[in-house]
């Protein structure tokens, strides 16, 4: 069998440079790297880490489970879980969802037939008593998306607090009707933002016109099918708290085609602090959430359960950011 | 053991609808669906599926390798290839290089393996000589990215043809300083779209300034940096070919803060055709590469691969479509 020693003798380097490069260790220079690698590749060796997945039936491998890698702020969670994982020898497998329950359970049974060791749901579409069936083939946690019921580890933002800051920002730009956008409503994650919203208008005393409650909105192209719903109300919001960058773009976009001006006749607070919200003009006001944060404490715990360490109870949360910019405030509304 | 009849019974429902359900046919109601769901979870039921693929050792999984899912162009192929791939039975794994030879190299394993049926490579990190070892543990197919000494199936776009249209749009806007950004440089869609570069230079008796060659260029920040660059030169070109809508966009937004109006004084043309294209002010001229129609042939010639159908060398080409927007076109200099 092929040892350690052989690629350290075929590569020309020390047996511990071998081991770092096998063990993603940091501080290797790339050319290091590559030596090991060729030489692993030329004697036909097996690290250690794969050699002992296969007689424990590990696989070193994490599922992601997200809705759609097109939805940056997704994206940009499995990409920031990929590092991680990366830093704790683990590989990623994304799967989508697509929003679909059916395609979740395909991907659930990832787990069932031992193809990962462990599973980060960062959504879910089939009811929890469905999903939690699968805890019995092996770990899961949940990050960013929760469920009140769960007894898995949970990773998650403080939504109800970021709900709450972005509508009292616009309430503090004088705006009394405020319209409320929102993508699905089973998700948690989006009633704790409405439980923010909701407790910042109880605060100043104002009221929720049901008129100006818009849902299924997830994109740009949503964004501009709100903006003329709006533009035809008789009696229209002045401000939309959007809970998404992408239909404050479009929002945004729409309101500049039919010459509605942004802040002055509409102010729209974006969510999640995508690199879009730089791009447009007026620059979007949004909630920034930290995803790395997030994505670095959901792998730790994540490899933490797949070792059966930590606590099934335990909760992670972070706070979100308000960052303000041209979209919601006006010269003349500015009172902040 | 549970049978398909036990599942039909305990759904109410007949045995050809939950048939259709298993095997992920069009046109059966969710409401149905969900019924099939709950009899299946009930009885502890594995689809034929789920069998036959411990028997054969199949997975019914494909995996993608992409370079980031943050990238636009990469996440879109990703996503319509979930969509594909679901049509004909599959699921879709998709693993991030992040642009690492050893990263691949940890992907390629699940191929190794035996943790899914096929693989399909969007990018290459490591030369051809390391990637093809993997041929021998299964199917491999290259899609977007592909070698010239590869014998494997190909899909991809004809990038010669877009270099040319893109750069030869620019000439007959009256350009004849035409700056040239590109991404990683080992890569043969980007030596081939810089073919098309040279080859519309060439037609018009143009040459190349090497001073206005740009490399590493992949995003926004990419595109910011590139324009401060151009606007300390001498001599600056007056036109630039990005090979990126992100690096259009980035550059654009140098340009607007440094109040050089665009297309006027530096005309841009992107890559891609990304939404971004269109929320851009001026909207951003770019090349269309139509994504959906390579997802679609490479999970068929993926699917056909698995099942040993299928010829090796055959490679699929698709073109590349010109549109015009208004980061090329200035009322003065219009001439086509």
């Amino acid at each position: 069998m092929v040892t350690i020693d052989d690629v350290a003798k075929r590569a020309g380097l020390s047996k511990s440079t071998v081991s770092r490069v096998i063990n993603d260790y940091p501080h290797v220079s790339i050319k290091k790297k590559e030596k090991v690698f060729e030489a692993m590749k030329e004697l036909g060796y097996v690290p250690n880490s794969s050699a002992r997945s296969l007689r424990n039936k590990k696989t070193q491998m994490i599922a992601v489970l997200i809705p759609r890698i097109m939805n940056p702020f997704f994206g940009q969670l499995a990409e920031s879980m990929e590092l991680q994982a990366a830093k704790h020898g683990y590989q990623l497998l994304i799967c989508q969802t697509m929003y679909s329950k059916e395609t979740e359970l395909k991907h659930l049974e990832l787990l069932k037939m031992k193809q990962v060791d462990g599973m980060i749901l960062t959504s879910i579409e089939n009811e929890w008593d469905v999903v939690k069936e699968y805890l019995s083939y092996g770990p899961m946690i949940l990050c960013n998306e929760f469920e009140e019921e769960a007894t898995i580890p949970t990773v998650k933002f403080d939504q109800v607090h970021g709900g709450y800051v972005a509508t009292k920002h616009l309430i503090r730009q004088g705006h009394t009707k405020i319209a409320y956008c929102t993508g699905g409503q089973k998700s948690n994650v989006g009633q704790h933002r409405r439980r923010g919203f909701d407790l910042a208008l109880e605060e100043f005393h104002l009221s929720f016109d049901e008129r100006h409650g818009f849902y299924d909105a997830f994109s740009i192209e949503d964004g501009i099918r709100i903006f003329k719903q709006i533009n035809q109300m008789p009696d229209p919001p002045t401000a939309v708290f959007t809970g998404s960058d992408e239909v404050a773009a479009g929002i945004i976009t729409g309101a500049k085609e039919y010459g509605v001006k942004v802040p002055e006749a509409l102010a729209v607070i974006g969510f999640d602090n995508q690199v879009i919200t730089k791009l447009m003009d007026p620059k979007i006001s949004t909630v920034e959430q930290p995803i790395p944060f997030l994505a670095k404490r959901a792998v730790e715990v994540m490899v933490d359960r797949i070792h059966h360490k930590g606590n099934d109870e335990e909760v992670y949360e972070y706070p979100l950011e308000l960052i303000i910019r041209e979209s919601t405030v006006s010269p003349i509304r500015a009172v902040e």
